[in-house]
């Protein structure tokens, strides 16, 4: 009605771009075409949170729409298009980061088709092919779904009360930026929260608010399309899906106890150590770094996603200690926190560590999608529906993973057991092999 | 840069229509063609707030060319015009309001010319001529320099800071709805602000949010644009100016005392009951109530300016009983406190009097201009100025106020003698004339 009242109910595709995505994806994606270029994965969507009915409140027709949407998105002539020049041209990480058979790869790339199904509340959606190609669902599994519940929601309020919505988001977010910047620790944020954001539009302008509020404490964010549009630097390494799909397919449980060392030396053989950040807690973080080769502590770090970070970033710091590294920060030893973060939790940690080891949180949802309380009638249930606004707005853990690989159940168990994924019996094959040691039970948000 | 950073720097001129203005004036305009069509009057601005720094913020060739656009705004001829058309339907006020030579002249109405200079650091404005065109200045005296100071304000934030400002006052304005709302008094509210507003743009959103939180409560604004446009009631009576222009071209001391009840007889023969609301503290209230004449206790009630909101309604009930009427409440009596109204105040007047008397509520800037607090850094320094933006956002007191009638000075003394105007000698002799008692000095907030 006014220029006061355009905060958009977001219209048109919800993933606007190819590069509207995690540039890890496209990191992994040349790593698993030299090493494992023949394998064939299912892709799933996973809402571990039912009260959340996904299922009831976005249409299939909608979903089916944008899902087919981004089945169309596609690279140009690798000669012309700009999305390949800027990704050739990247230096960012200290290394040429892609070749050019990479970019005539990409030049023809497709999305498998997909499933989809109601289930319930919810949606079950899965994308079947080569992992080279299904692995670029994870990301649009989750955006996509996300976006159009949130849209959803937004259309049944009026304009006054998306206002005050969006009025009381911002605020929000510019006092968790606020404490961060303000902070004597200068913490250095990446903007991890693509995959779960509100929508395309908020994550623009939650960039656009880091960049100003942070300055230089913004190193850079995930999703290349927003480093592309906002001059940040693309970031992001590699994910649980290397050694899921790895220990998925090996033979035996030697085999598999070697498949989480054996992706981070075939990932070293592509990229340096700029990029040699480990993520250890696919199988437990305990048995990892217990078992772990002598050459991982020449890596630049960890990404700490689960479990108690506190005593996961004591735990790195000992492992460091005793492979001979006594002054991990000086060393330039990183740990990358990126389990729900937000800024009181990452100034406790720079508080404890901060003189130990080089800190970077990468902070998602709660910058990205943090509207939990600010809807203005926070306990009217939403039209149509069975819960509050309040409940409708609240954080929900929404995954997509990897469920398959060459016919094998792929298993995640994480340092927290209510984050494992995969069938139950291959869950409790997978506990035999690595140890049940050092999980906790911890409720995930997001 | 998104549609989330698009919170408007408005451009356009300021004041956007000739009924871009509170239909007092209007009201107002019939009975001084009626009443007193020869009397030549000079209007002036006056900023009681010199730390606010107008002049050093608004360029004169900004304010000039808004001022030359607003002597531009016209109505159309009377047989076509949407204005004239929706001002002739009028019924609102259970009568028709204006006849058809009212029309006749409104088709011929400009405003007489300006004269501008700037005066240290702030402006002096005035315009001179026939009263019944002079005093179409007043609203736009002060809508045109408090636009483009905010104006000026804005574009030096950056796009973030300003939406961190505008989210925080929406937030704001919001809350202060919502406790008028929830209040089980559910007082009656009329929108005043759009003399002080921040700006056009910015008093549509309000009138939009007023609308949806308070419902029924929202009984009427004053802005006849706003009426129009968002299906309200055109709320407003008469001014100080009637007794003010009436007493200074009055001869003599009993006529000078008489003037303030011979423009309120003189108004009766034009408007019904229900226009008849009197404001009676232009000369102090209590005089004014002691030497009322009778036939003001038929009126439908009061106005509340200036001087503490409670002793004053304690006075109007007393009035009203000393002269017969035991239960003002009852025989539809009211009072509009319109003094610097906020939620807060508005809800302990209700808690002394709501059973004691009717209560509608005039906020203004407490609406349309409540951006105090809400910058994100407000210590520091707005570029250019040496105010901080916590100084630069704090409300301030600008008053248009008819300075000369035939020549004469004119006066307000009001309840509150900081908010007296008129020249000091002139001041001192309404003060002899009228007496002192019952004034009270108290912060001008706005």
């Amino acid at each position: 009605m006014t220029a006061f009242l355009n905060t958009p109910v977001s219209e048109g595709p919800p993933n606007r771009s190819v590069v509207d995505d995690d540039i890890y994806k496209f990191i992994m994606l040349q790593f698993i075409l030299r090493f494992y270029p023949d394998v064939q994965v299912k892709f799933s969507l996973i809402n571990r949170d039912k009260k959340i009915p996904l299922g009831d409140v976005v249409s299939e027709h909608e979903l089916r729409a944008a899902f087919d949407h981004a089945r169309t998105l596609r690279f140009g002539p690798r000669v012309k298009d700009t999305n390949i020049a800027y990704m050739r041209g990247m230096r960012m990480h200290q290394q040429v980061m892609f070749d050019e058979p990479y970019f005539e790869f990409l030049e023809h790339f497709e999305l498998p088709p997909y499933e989809l199904s109601r289930v319930g509340n919810q949606y079950a959606m899965s994308s079947s092919g080569p992992w080279s190609r299904a692995t670029f669902w994870e990301i649009r599994m989750m955006q996509i779904p996300v976006e159009l519940y949130y849209r959803e929601l937004m259309r049944r309020m009026t304009p006054i009360e998306r206002e005050v919505l969006y009025s009381r988001a911002t605020d929000r977010i510019y006092k968790e930026l606020s404490k961060l910047s303000n902070s004597k620790y200068k913490p250095k944020v990446v903007n991890f929260g693509t995959r779960r954001r509100h929508s395309f539009l908020w994550e623009k302008f939650v960039t656009a608010m880091c960049k100003e509020v942070l300055g230089d404490q913004l190193i850079g964010t995930s999703n290349i399309w927003m480093a592309h549009h906002f001059n940040l630097v693309p970031m992001g390494t590699n994910a649980h899906e290397l050694p899921m799909v790895a220990t998925a397919i090996a033979k035996g449980d030697d085999a598999k106890r070697r498949a989480q060392y054996q992706v981070l030396e075939q990932w070293q053989k592509l990229y340096g150590v700029f990029l040699r950040i480990c993520l250890p807690d696919t199988f437990g973080t305990k048995q990892f770094l217990a078992n772990a080769p002598e050459w991982l502590a020449d890596w630049r770090g960890f990404r700490d996603d689960s479990g108690d970070t506190f005593e996961n970033i004591e735990g790195y710091i000992d492992w460091y200690k005793e492979r001979g590294i006594l002054k991990p920060k000086e060393a330039g030893k990183i740990v990358i926190p990126s389990d729900g973060e937000n800024a009181d939790h990452a100034l406790k940690v720079c508080e404890a560590f901060d003189e130990h080891i080089n800190l970077s949180f990468g902070i998602g949802p709660n910058l990205t999608n943090a509207f939990f309380g600010c809807h203005p009638t926070p306990d009217k249930k939403v039209p149509g529906l069975d819960v509050t606004w309040a409940e409708a707005f609240r954080p929900f853990s929404i995954v997509a993973k990897v469920e398959e690989a060459d016919g094998n159940p792929v298993v995640k168990l994480s340092n927290n057991i209510t984050k494992a994924t995969g069938p139950k019996d291959a869950v409790a094959e997978s506990v035999r092999i690595f140890g049940g040691e050092g999980r906790i039970k911890q409720r995930v948000v997001v």
